[in-house]
């Protein structure tokens, strides 16, 4: 039998003008041996994390039948108390905010700060979620092409910032997909020349050495607001948690926007078990650190051009046709990443054996061209 | 220490000029010891349940650190089967699409079909999220006010729908707060009527003895939609699981607005789990409803309005002053709804004690006020 309705089709509904003949955001979720295309750490979650949430899950799942706690306090808490041993800088719960994900977080701020009639601005190549959470809320997209080198020019920013007076603008430090981090001065002067909200998005943060945004806050506690994951450093990709820092005018601005109950109890009490081992999961971010620079020394010697990264990734090339390399490696049993940059591949950091493996197929490739 | 920033207000702030000066949405989350605010199903979750969600955690969070099914394929695979099952409409898992509570799929909706310089239309007094979530996704929001017993004019509808076209039009069965369902042959009239979009909230549905929406699927492909929630009759509120049953064109629809990876591979394990115990779960329905009409029963007998109820709650009055009313009961440790209907509190059917308590207070305030 088929499904009711599957003569229908996509052109048939009324759908909004601007979402005729888009095609849904998305990596290619592919079963392959070696899987280094969505910037996850590569270290499953230990024996003792996964039955820490299975026996959190367990309590919190006697008042399944109630709804959660609608402002997720007790997880706002941790998260408070583990920015503050992790950056050194002092952070209370009500500095913070929790959602599904890092997406749901910038959805949220760009319900509250952007939409119809106003603008964001980004620094491209970045985060292709930026653009589409932007369209997503009807907020009109500005971007400014980052330098040859992929890094910010922060003289031209300060300059299109004055100029264009964005209602929102996005810096993602380290950015994705290049992996420069910006410092606390540069960050200083983009806050500065902005008019609107400054979204620092700090996804990447537990791998850079330079330091987080978070102290910027008290500096700009009107307009400030740095974003970040559990989805990288953290290993928690599957558990989706987002959450933000800022003044807590910004998460009364939040509350006005989210969606009541967003974040299930078997969310907060499985976000609250992985943070209480934050110690054991961080452990493995110098690991990786040096597994890219290790990385990144490999494929320079190799002959490949090399974006000088602080995060658990490398932007590399350059390549005639990169779509076609890219499936090179995928035919080889490694998954990159096509991030749409033209001559360029991603590909996320792994462990020691995957990291052999890209290496030996990226020899491969060379020998093959050459 | 006080929080950084802590010093600048909502005032201060860059928001949108429609979010200045409101307030965030919710009903209070108070600790009282008879809780009846917010219609979940009073029965706390089997040992058996908690065990199988536990235990499914427990395996799914052995691969935390990878990104969850982006497309969520097995739970809807396991929701298309429960409805086809419990509705005895053939249903396929392309017919299904889940999100963070309806709260979500409703706001996915609305990306898609509503939005700026569009129109939603609901029939108050409804569920009070419609217009919010219009509000949300910046769609101009349209009512028709219900008949004074809060039945709907099915002719009126038709009319008000002739003569707006609403781009999206809600229609709630059973509604909330007032109890009704809506008759197959109504629905049918208001999806004829429709030129947009038709949103059948079935939040309640498995409270109700009229037959459900999802068979007119069929015949309105490319314009009903059914939204369902396993917060209600499935004592899952805390797990923020919402669904809706649509042709395949929908779900694809939805692709194109729902933010990547939204449903984290905790709530999927959890969602699949509930759904294993639903003849359990689904077993204290009949029960509440025989309290719903016991309820209902004393109420009017003690001299009370009670609007006839298909859900599992009841609409009741008239008081001269509600607001005082809600307080009297709370005074007295039973936390009932305001639900901003002028004279009418809403109260949500609870365990026998409960409604026992309920019932008791009801019966003082009648002797206070004669």
């Amino acid at each position: 039998m088929t499904a009711p309705g599957a003569g229908t089709t996509l052109g048939d509904l009324p759908i909004r003008d601007n979402l005729r003949g888009r095609s849904p955001y998305g990596a290619p979720q592919l079963t392959v041996p070696v899987q280094l295309n969505t910037n996850e750490n590569p270290h499953p979650p230990t024996r003792a994390l996964v039955d820490d949430v299975a026996e959190s899950v367990r309590e919190a799942a006697s008042v399944l039948h109630r709804y959660p706690d609608r402002d997720a306090v007790a997880l706002r808490q941790d998260l408070a108390s583990y920015l503050t041993k992790q950056t050194g800088v002092y952070v209370t719960p009500d500095n913070v905010w929790a959602a599904n994900g890092s997406n749901e977080i910038l959805q949220q701020l760009m319900q509250a700060f952007g939409g119809p009639g106003r603008t964001a601005l980004g620094f491209v190549p970045s985060y292709s979620m930026h653009p589409i959470i932007s369209a997503g809320t009807q907020t009109a997209w500005l971007d400014l092409t980052r330098r040859p080198d992929f890094t910010l020019d922060v003289d031209a920013a300060v300059a299109v910032l004055a100029e264009q007076k964005p209602d929102v603008v996005f810096v993602t430090s380290p950015n994705n997909p290049t992996g420069h981090s910006l410092s606390l001065d540069d960050l200083r002067r983009i806050a500065r020349a902005a008019t609107g909200i400054v979204i620092v998005d700090e996804a990447y943060a537990e791998f850079s050495s330079a330091p987080s945004a978070l102290e910027l806050v008290s500096e700009f506690p009107a307009r400030l607001v740095v974003s970040r994951t559990m989805s990288k450093a953290f290993a928690f990709a599957g558990g989706r948690l987002g959450y933000l820092v800022a003044s807590p005018a910004v998460v009364d601005a939040l509350l006005l926007v989210r969606l009541p109950y967003h974040l299930s109890v078997v969310t907060q009490a499985a976000a609250r078990a992985a943070l209480r081992h934050a110690d054991d999961t961080l452990g493995s971010v110098n690991e990786l650190a040096l597994q890219r620079d290790r990385v990144s020394a490999a494929l320079t010697e190799l002959g490949f051009d090399v974006v000088p990264s602080d995060a658990n990734f490398l932007l590399f090339g350059r390549f005639e046709d990169a779509p076609r390399t890219w499936q090179h490696y995928l035919d080889r049993g490694v998954l990159i990443r096509d991030v749409g940059i033209d001559g360029y591949l991603r590909v996320t950091i792994g462990l020691v054996n995957e990291n052999d493996r890209f290496l030996a197929v990226s020899s491969e490739l060379v020998q093959e061209i050459s």
